[in-house]
């Protein structure tokens, strides 16, 4: 979080972009096998699918800590027992969202 | 972006939780309407809905100009049809995941 938001660390874009690559491509390497085992619908395009989970992971792990990602949902700092309630949910969603109806 | 990415400026958690709290309650009003005209599922949480509605058009617009965002998916000032390409396949992820089948 500090290398993110502090513009001064050195070879900050390198690690970021690190980080982010490594991310993409470990959620689209199971997204893959989740297309070959027939999980998630043949007309979804991996990487459009892997942006996706991406953003909502990264987005959901950083309001634990920066408030005005935050801003009025309830995540920032919260409770274990809501932070189950929010994974049920947004896993929810994107099951619907790429899933094999 | 420079009021995200560089952490002296003046009252930017401030600026900050007021631009992501006015998005947030712009995209839970249209959810809102949304439900009550049957067009997303019942069980859907609006709370949950928004933020996958923000974190995906947030990430989507900063990865345009932030590099270390795209990490290779080819999004970084990338040409207008293949913004609109990007536009449709999320909304369709987006559909699927809130949507009323």
């Amino acid at each position: 979080m500090k290398v993110l938001f502090e513009s001064e660390i050195p070879f900050r874009n390198d690690i970021l972009l690190s980080l982010r690559k490594n991310s993409l491509d470990y959620i689209s390497s199971l997204l893959e096998t989740a297309k070959e085992k027939g999980e998630i619908r043949n007309d979804i395009d991996i990487a459009k699918a892997s942006f996706v989970v991406d953003a909502i992971i990264d987005r959901f792990l950083q309001s634990q800590t920066v408030l005005h990602l935050d801003a009025g949902l309830g995540l920032f700092k919260c409770r274990e027992e809501d932070i189950k309630a929010w994974i049920e949910g947004l896993v929810d969603i994107i099951r619907f969202g790429i899933g094999r109806g």
